[in-house]
């Protein structure tokens, strides 16, 4: 068979399991991800010699030290997935919950309920742990999924995945509930993405490059997980101390991940008391600071800004200052060159407050807290299956509910339409 | 300048204009509709002009009578266009509703709000009343709309626009709130739906060349409005009176719409008492009908069923007949040759009936009920853009809500993750 059959078949099989999938309860679901977590502790040593295959590989290959370093399933972070297989067990299920019920004037009762999405595809990157992660909450809301890993991690992936099936089969799992592309072909990611009937979503996640080819080749609904260009704006009215704590949390507490802040906005009014102590806390967390000609002329040291650097996902110790006249320049800032994830003012004026929560249009809106807190478990979503970047269907962390639709129940007496 | 960039400025324009719509009121974007609706009340001569060239060009060009028909605006069409854009400036306005809030136990507030799309692109083919519906729904919600009707509509669509612009920028509208694409160049379309960053979503409505080329060349998030492959399973237990009358509304009341029924399937210990009557109902009203071997048994007029007839949306007074052996049946039937859309059970069987609502994936699934009422107003919406056969973000009949997305908006008092 060549691979459009192969891929072909692998949809088909995951149809079939969604099928399956929904006659599950959801305490038949739980116990079945219980026997997932379990089989993964028994086969720890197993997935730990898969990994060391794809260690020595990669580290042949040259892989990068913080490559490696993702790439490696300690005890730790097999406990790590144990664990997170356990809570996802503990989460709440959407599947079957009731969104709106209304009753008609012909008395028809119409009722919104959440039901599974079908069949979900997820391209992902370096980490190996992501397959029990994308899987249990897969299974948790009763969607079939189609898991491809990287090539870094293809040992280990097989590994996690063999004893996740092995596990829950042990306890009546469908067969195909959870299918991991194996063949290193690039193509196997174009047939996924272009199953139409089969995949009924693909969220890629990882690099811009990988994320934007799936979405251009795209003939099924994609969910994009891209970039975050974050923001917090320092208004004059902000309470200083707070502005710098929230500053100093946004860009140093973990500056490689989406929520980072990558560029502070300040008013004008309160630079001259602001940033030269922003600045000195900068200094001392060891941030490369770039700043426009108001920034500099506060602090000399500070490198000039490009047009470039607004744009910029430094996820990095690096951060892009400018100075603006009012909180109007601060939102036209932001919706220029944002990327609608995440951005922060810090105000104690009301209606500077309105007019940024009213026109700042990004899927997470904060006045006076860090952006760092964009994160399914920080929302209090139990686990996330990532960070939608996209304006439908999910916005901003996609925990359980995300992954689910709804479709509409209407019980009737016999109407007809007259 | 070429199309690419004429496109392109057609989307910086539409990306503006979604920024300003985000600051109206609900009371300022209702007197402008109502504003629009008397521009189209007041240029019905102009209108009507534009709309006699485009039915004198459709007649030389060989339109069909039902074509030429659908294109026609009489007076009672323009009367239409006008009450349906006061009946959506009477609307609930769903932008900045809030979906949920809830507080975490580091002291945020997340709240889950309503906000519009952005801009919204809708392709469409011959009725020119939808450049009226669907730009005064997308304008209810804030949404920009780049809007892209069919060839032979192009002087009547092009005369509605500018009533609607003309009337809009009296109270107030953003000057491209409302755009036309007026080239006939085909390549528009393509440049639409791959123009990332710009256009938010796009929703082609039409036949399913036009749906299935649109979902395939996009780049950007796409609600397809289908085919509708309806059924309905008429279960052993069913009360026969209901039954009849159900299955000749479902299939007969309007039958080239998507919601008509297309196939019936019945259980085969109730077909030889339902059958005879139901198919003596189906004669009287000229529906021609075609059985597998049973129905061929019990009518020996009926021709005979193949396999392409299980697949097609007749939109006609032509049905498919099955009889099954169970309620498992029909569903395999339904999930095998549906499409997702609408489709009914006629039980008194508690255990059919939950089985059916459980397995039967789409929109709308009916107990006891036409399949016809799947539409916006049937539902209570008050108006729609469409029927949405996709899974992601919007199901069946699409209202005003259907047309916003959410944000998360986290206010704090100087949180920072620890």
């Amino acid at each position: 068979m060549n691979l459009h059959d192969d891929m072909i078949l692998m949809g088909e099989k995951a149809v079939a399991a969604s099928r399956e999938l929904a006659k599950l309860s959801t305490r038949r679901k739980n116990i079945i991800l219980e026997a997932m977590a379990n089989e993964i502790a028994a086969q720890k040593e197993t997935i730990q010699a898969a990994n060391a295959r794809d260690l020595s590989a990669g580290r042949e290959a040259g892989l990068s030290a913080a490559l490696l370093d993702r790439l490696e399933l300690t005890d730790a972070r097999i406990d790590g997935m144990v664990k997170g297989l356990l809570d996802v067990a503990a989460l709440k299920d959407p599947v079957g919950t009731r969104i709106s019920l209304w009753n008609r004037p012909n008395g028809l009762q119409i009722k919104k309920v959440r039901v599974p999405i079908g069949v979900i595809a997820i391209i992902y990157e370096s980490r190996p742990n992501v397959t029990a992660d994308a899987a249990s909450l897969c299974f948790k809301t009763a969607n079939a999924v189609i898991l491809r890993g990287g090539k870094d991690a293809v040992y280990s992936n097989a590994a996690i995945a063999k004893a996740l099936r092995e596990g829950g089969a042990k306890k009546g799992m469908p067969e195909n509930a959870i299918q991991l592309v194996e063949t290193p072909d690039r193509d196997a990611v174009r047939e996924l993405a272009q199953m139409t009937g089969k995949v009924d979503l693909i969220i890629p996640r990882g690099g811009e490059g990988l994320i934007k080819a799936v979405a251009e080749m795209a003939w099924v609904p994609v969910i994009k997980h891209y970039k975050g260009v974050c923001h917090t704006y320092v208004d004059a009215s902000a309470d200083i101390e707070m502005a710098l704590a929230i500053c100093e949390n946004a860009k140093c507490q973990r500056p490689g991940v989406c929520n980072a802040m990558e560029t502070l906005l300040v008013h004008k009014d309160i630079a001259a008391e602001f940033l030269p102590r922003m600045i000195e806390r900068f200094k001392e967390c060891g941030v490369e600071l770039r700043g426009d000609e108001t920034v500099q002329k506060i602090d000399a040291s500070v490198k000039a800004a490009t047009e470039e650097d607004w744009h910029e996902e430094y996820l990095d110790m690096v951060l892009a200052i400018r100075v603006v006249d009012r909180v109007e320049a601060a939102i036209e800032h932001i919706n220029t060159y944002g990327s609608y994830h995440s951005d922060a003012i810090v105000t104690a004026d009301a209606d500077a407050e309105k007019a940024f929560l009213a026109q700042i249009d990004s899927a997470a809106v904060y006045v006076n807290a860090s952006t760092r807190f964009t994160d399914g478990a920080e929302f209090g979503m139990g686990a996330e299956i990532g960070i939608s970047t996209d304006k439908l269907h999910a916005r901003g962390p996609m925990g359980l509910e995300e992954l689910t639709t709804y479709k509409f129940v209407i019980e009737g007496t016999g109407q007809i339409r007259p």
